[in-house]
C-alpha cells in the first residue's frame, strides 16, 4: 500500500505514524470486542496516554499541533484499518479539537475575550491528556437541520429535553456536543448547541447500542431531561431546518475523517482477500485477477477524492477565505460549494468501500461469512457509512445536485 | 406485488398458495430464530404436515405432482420473502425430490428395475410426509467438479471418510446427498454420490453453524469416518475435476430455487422501505422515490431472468431433448448451454438481490443497522448468496464467458 | 441465441420468421444507408409486399390477425438485429394497428358506428398493403403530457400549427398521429388528437433529420401551418399537463416494441464482439471471456424484463381488465400500475442495450470505431433510445418511483 | 470549477494558463474540423507560436522547462475541454520531450556523449518552436509488448518494413517514434525503437483516418517501406513480447496525459448540460438533481486519481528511485507497482468519462443527439479513450490484478 494517503505537514507525519501503531494494536483486540459488543476503554486510554488524542491541539497547550484537516483524515484512515469502532468515537473528538484551536485563533483575532478564555481552557484540558469530547445530535426522524430536542429559557440558562441516538463513544466522553431546538426572543425557531459535561445532573447515557455492525462503538441513546446549561455556554448555530454554512463546515471535517475510517476497512478487507488469494496459490486465477483489480482502482479513486476534498478544506482554511477560522468572507453559496467537496467525498467513499467489502468476500470466498472472520465484522461495519450524516447518501446526492446546479439547497 | 413470479401449472399454483401460507407464519418467529442462531424444526414440522414438503412427489405416491422446475422457483421465492433459512435448507430436498421424480419416470422408461425400486421407495417415503433429503457437498478447498472426501472400496460397498461443510438443514434430514472422491477399477479418478442415511454409524453432524447470516440455517458440518455405503446405493457421477453435465442440469434447478430465495429477500426488502416510507409521509422526497425506483427496476429484471431461465429446463425437461429425465440426448455443449441460463440468473440475482437490500436500508435509515431490524437480519442473509455453489459469482462468470464464446469449460 | 426472446401465439411466430428474413435483407443496406443518411423506401415496400406491415390487421381485413404485443415486440427484436432506423418507424405504424385493432373491438362492444367505420376503414386499407402510420408527436420543449402544436376552432373541425420533431419515418407514411392543444367549449386546456393524412394542404416534412445515430430513420421535422382537420377526426386525450392512462397504455406497447429493436441492437453488437473473438483466436483470453460474461448476463436480464413486461400487457387486454380494448374498469392508479411495467422494462433495456454495445467494443478493439465498422453504428444508434418519450430516463424514474411509492404522478 | 486540476509548480502554472487560452481558441473551430474530419493544422501553428509546443524542453534549449507530469497532465486536460483531436496527437509530443528531456539528465549524468549529443540536438529544435514528435506506434494485430513491423539488419543500420495504425497528428509530425521487430545478433527476438524523420524515402501517410469519432485527430495509417535507420538511430528497448518496465514507465505518463483530455471532454459535457439546465429553467427538477450530482461525484473522483497517479510519478522521477532519468535502481515489480498507478487511472476516467458524458445527453435531451451537437461529437470522441494503449480496458485489468495479486505479468 505504498500509494495510500500521507500526511503533508510534520506534525501530521508523526501523528499517522502514531496511528498506525494505535491501530496494529487496536486490531488485537478488535473481534472480540465486536463478538461481545463491548466498547474498547483501553483504546481511549492508549490514546490519551501516547498524546494521540491531543494531536490536534496546539502545542502551547501540550499538543502536537496538528491542523491540517488532510493530516486528521489520513490519521483516522490507519485507525480505519486495525478497528473502526473506536475510530468512529474518536474522530468526533478530533475535528472538534481541530475546529476549537481555529475558533481560538478567530477569538484572539476578533478580540472575543471570553470565548478566547472558554477555548484555551478546553484545549489545555484535552492538552493535559485527559478530557474527551463525543457528540450527541442524532435523533429519530430529525436530520442535520434540525432536532427535536428541545430547549427551554430558564433563568440564567436553557433546559434541554430529548432523547440523543448513535452518540458513537458516549461512555467515555467528557463533554457531548448537543444541539437543540429553541426560540429565541423574537420567537424565531432557531438551533442552539453546547458542550455538555457529563457528570452534570439531568444526562443519562442508557448504554443500549445493539448495532447490527460497529458493535464496538457503544453509540447509545442519550436522555437529556431538564438539563440545565448556563448561558454562556450556549451557542446559537442557525435557523432551524437550514443548513447553516458555518456548522456544516465544521461537520465536514469529520464527515471526511468518517470517509477515511471506512477507506480503512475497505484496505483492511482488500488486504486480508490478497493475503488470503496468495497463500492459497490461487493468484493466477483470472476471475480473481480482475475482482482484485476492481478493488484497487475503487480504492485509488477513494484515496484520490477524499485527499482532495480534505486538501481544498485545508487550502480554505489555511490560506483561502476561510484562513480566520469560520467563514466570513465568502458568500453562503461559496460555503456551500467548498462542503460540496465534502459530500462528494463522503457519498463517494461511503458507497464504495461497501462495494469494495463486498468484493473482498467473493475473493474470499465462504470463510468470510462466518461468525468470528474478520472480513464478516468489516462487511456488517461498513454498511454504517452511508447511513451517517452528514451527509445520509440520499441527502448527499439532492446537496450536490443542487449546489452544482446554482440552487441553494436552503431555498 | 401484481407482477411477481406466478406458477403456471395447476399443482405449482396450489403449492405457491400453499407456500406463502407457510412463508406468513415463518415471517413471525424468523428474527427470534436468527437472534438466537436456532433451527426452526417446526418450520420443517409444518411442511411435512401441510403436504408442502412432499409437492414434487407425484400423485401416485401421495405427493402433489408438482413437476415444472419454474414453480418450485416460484414457491421457494414466497418462502424467502417470510424466512430465508428454512426454504434454504429446504430447496435441496425439493429439488433432489424433483430430480428423483425425473429419474423414475427415467428408469420405466428404460427397464432400470433395480433403479426404479429404489426410487419408488424414497419417492413412497417423501409422500408418506416424514422423510427430508439435504445435501453435504459443500467442502473447503473444493468445489462443483472436486471432493476431498473419500470413498475407499471395502467388500460390499465403500468406506466415505472425510468433511462436508454448509451442510444446510442437516439436522431435519433423514438422508444426505453425498459427494466423494473415488478411484473406479481402471484407476481412474471419479467422483460418486450417494443418499447417505443419518441413522447410519459414522455420520455426525457437528452443530458448530455459526454465520454471519442465514442463522437459522444449521449450516453444520458433518464428518464421515468409515461410513459404509452399500455397492447398490453408490452411483457415479463423473469425471473427478471436470463438470459433469447430468448432475450439474440438477445442480442447475436447486441453484435457481436458492436465487429465487434470495429475491424474496429482496422483495421483503423493499417492501419494508416502502411502506415505511409511506409511514412516515416520505413518499414525496424525490431521491426516495430515485431509490425505491431502482430497486422497482433491478426487482423487474431479477424476476425476468429467473423466470425465463427456470422456464428453459422445463421446455428442456418436458418436451426438449431432456424429455427423457436425464440429458442423454443433447451433447456436453448443448446441456452447458442450458445450464448457462441457470448460472446467468444465479449469478444476476444473487448480486442484485444485495443491491437491493442495500438501498432499502439507505431508504429505510440508521433503523435499518440495528440489532433486531429485519432489514439488518436481510443484509447479512443475502450476502450468502454469491457464495453459493453452484455458482460462486467469480465461477459464474468463468462458466458462463467460456460456454458462450463456444469453449468448452471442462477442456 | 436459442434463448432468445419467442413469439407465444401462432400468428406471431408467423410474424417473427417473416421477421428474421426482413432483418437479414435490411442488414445488407443498413451501413450504407447510415453512411448516406438515406432512408430505406425499399425496406417499407418489402414489408408491404409481404404482408408484414399488415401483421396486426385481423384476418378479416387481410391481415395476419397478430393481437399479441409481446410477440409484436419479438418482431421488433429480430428486426433490430439487422438494422435499427427502419423498424424505429415502422414500430409507430404497428402499435397503432394494434390499437386500432383493439378499438375496433370496443367500437363494435359498445356500438359506437361513427368509430367503428372509421377504424374499419383503416384496417382496410392497411390490410390491403399499402397504408402506413406515422407519429409525429415529439416536440421541443413538451413531454408526452404536454404540446406547444396549438388546435384553434374553425367551422367544421380544427386547424392546427406547430412544429413536431423526431418524426421517425415520415416520408414513408400516409397519416401521421399527431396530438395538439386546445381549449374546449369549457375553456379548459387539454389535449387532442388526430390522423393526419399527409396529402392534404398545411403539412410540410422537412427532410431536416441529421442524427449522430438512427441516420437511416428519417426522423424529420414536420411543419404544420393551418392544417385543416375535420371534427369527426378530432380525438380528445385528456387533460393538458397530465398522463393520460388510457393514452399512455396505448404508447406503452410502442415503447417496449422500441426497446425490444434496442435489444436487438445489443445482440448484433454481441454476436459482433463473439464471433471475432472466435475467428481471431482470442476466446481464450480470460479478461474477453469475462466481458463476454457480463453482456450475456445483462442480455438475458433484458430479455426477462421485456418478456415479462409484454406479457403483462397482453394478460391485461387479452384476460384482464383492460379486455373490452380500453382501460375502463380500472382506476387511474391501476393503469399506472401497468404502465410501470412497460417504463420499468424501457428504463432498464435502453440502458444496458447501450452498455452492451459498449462493452462489445472493448472486445473488438480499435477496429469497432473506425466509420464504417458496424459496431460504430450501432454505438451511434444506440444512443437514442433513452432518449425516446415515453420514457425519457429520468421521466421513468420519476414515474415508477411515485407509482411504487402510491403516489399518483399527477399529483 | 473551482476545484479541478491544478499546476504545483510555477512553470507548470504558466502553461496550464496557456493552454487555457489555445482550448478556447481550438473550441471555436472544433466542430467545424469534426464535420470535415479535417485536421486543424492552424492548432499546432498556434501551440509553436505561442512557445506551448516547447513547454517541457528546459529553458536553456528555449523551452519553458516544465518538467512535472503531473502539471503536463493537468495542462492536457485543460486543452481537451475545448477540442480533444488537436491534444490528442499533442500529447504524444509533449510526453516524449518530456521523457527526453529526462534522458538527457541521464545521459549527462552517465557521460554518455553520443546520446547526449542526439538528445540535446533534438530538444533544442523543439525549443525553436518548429519541431513536433508523432508517434506511430499502434499496429493490428499487436500490443504493446509486440510489433508486425520489421527491421531487417543491412550496411550501417536497418531496414523498417511494416503498416502503422492510429498515426495520431501524423500529418503535422516531423519525426515518428517507431518500434519495430528484430533479431539480435544472438538470435534472440527484440524491440527496437526509433525516432523516423518523415522527409527520408521510404515513409508514407496514407491520409485514411476515418473515425467515428476524433474526426480532426489525423490517425492515420503510416507504411514504411525498406525504411533507412541508421546504426545510431536505433534503440533497442527490450524483449519481444514483454513488457519493458522502462519503455512502460515513460508510456504510462503520456497515458495519463491521455487520460486527462477525456475527462475535459467529460467537464465539457457536463458544463452544457448544467448551462442548459440552467437556462431552461430546469435546475428545479429533481431527477435533473440526481444525475447532475452522479456526474459531480464521478468528476471529483477522475480528478483525485488522476491527479495522485500523475504525482506518484513526479515523485518517482523527481525525488524517488527514478531521479536518475530511467529506471535502474528499481526492480521490474517495483517498477511494475508504480507504473500500476497509471494503469488504474487510465482505466478508471477513460470509463468514467464515457459514463459521464452518457449522463450529460440524459439530462440535455434529444437535442445532444443531432450531428452538429457538441455533446454527439462528445459521445463519439469519448469512446476512443478506453481502445487507447496503454492501456486498453482488459489490459489495464488483467496487469493491474496480476500486480496487486504479486505476479509479475509478464510470466
Amino acid at each position: 500500500m505504498e500509494f495510500d494517503l500521507q500526511a503533508v505537514t510534520e506534525p501530521g507525519k508523526k501523528m499517522v505514524l502514531m496511528a498506525e501503531e494505535h491501530s496494529a494494536d487496536f486490531a488485537t483486540r478488535a473481534d472480540e470486542h465486536d463478538s461481545q459488543g463491548t466498547f474498547a476503554f483501553e483504546n481511549v486510554e492508549a490514546m490519551k496516554k501516547s498524546g494521540f488524542a491531543a494531536a490536534a491541539v496546539p502545542q502551547e497547550f501540550g499538543g502536537m499541533g496538528v491542523t491540517s484537516i488532510h493530516d486528521c483524515v489520513v490519521a483516522m484512515n490507519r485507525l480505519g484499518r486495525g478497528d473502526a469502532s473506536t475510530p468512529l468515537a474518536f474522530t468526533m473528538h478530533l475535528f472538534r479539537v481541530l475546529s476549537t484551536a481555529r475558533g481560538l485563533n478567530n477569538a484572539r483575532k476578533t478580540g472575543n475575550q471570553a470565548r478566547q478564555t472558554r477555548l484555551e481552557d478546553m484545549l489545555r484540558k484535552i492538552g493535559a491528556g485527559d478530557f474527551i469530547i463525543s457528540v450527541a445530535n442524532s435523533e429519530r426522524g430529525a436530520d442535520i437541520r434540525t432536532s427535536r430536542t428541545t430547549a427551554t429559557k430558564t433563568k440564567g440558562g436553557w433546559l434541554f429535553n430529548g432523547t440523543k441516538t448513535f452518540a458513537t463513544g458516549s461512555p467515555a466522553a467528557n463533554v457531548l456536543a448537543v444541539r437543540a431546538r429553541y426560540q429565541n426572543s423574537a420567537g424565531e425557531e432557531r438551533l442552539g448547541a453546547t458542550m455538555a459535561p457529563v457528570d452534570r445532573p439531568g444526562v443519562e447515557i442508557m448504554n443500549d447500542w445493539q448495532g447490527m455492525g460497529m458493535r464496538a462503538s457503544a453509540s447509545h441513546d442519550v436522555v437529556f431531561t431538564d438539563y440545565f446549561v448556563p448561558d454562556e455556554e450556549f451557542d446559537d448555530i442557525g435557523e432551524f431546518g437550514k443548513y447553516n454554512a458555518a456548522f456544516l463546515s465544521v461537520a465536514s471535517g469529520a464527515s471526511m475523517g468518517l470517509s477515511s475510517i471506512f477507506l480503512g476497512i475497505a484496505e483492511a478487507a482488500q488486504k486480508i482477500a490478497v493475503d488470503a488469494t496468495k497463500e492459497r496459490g490461487r493468484a493466477d486465477y483470472p476471475m480473481n485477477q480482475v475482482t482484485v483489480a476492481e478493488n484497487e482502482i475503487e480504492l485509488a479513486a477513494c484515496r484520490g477524492i477524499l485527499g482532495r476534498a480534505a486538501q481544498s478544506f485545508d487550502d480554505f482554511y489555511q490560506t483561502g477565505a476561510g484562513a480566520g477560522g469560520v467563514v466570513p468572507e465568502v458568500t453562503e453559496m461559496e460555503a456551500f460549494e467548498i462542503i460540496k467537496n465534502a459530500a462528494t467525498a463522503k457519498k463517494y467513499v461511503m458507497d464504495k468501500a461497501g462495494e469494495i467489502v463486498n468484493r473482498a468476500i467473493t475473493v474470499y470466498g465462504g470463510g468470510g461469512f462466518v461468525t468470528g472472520s474478520t472480513l464478516a465484522r468489516l462487511y456488517r461495519d461498513v454498511r454504517a457509512g452511508p447511513l451517517m450524516q452528514p451527509w445520509a447518501t440520499n441527502q448527499a446526492v439532492e446537496f450536490i445536485g443542487k449546489v452544482s446546479l446554482g440552487i441553494n439547497p436552503n431555498d
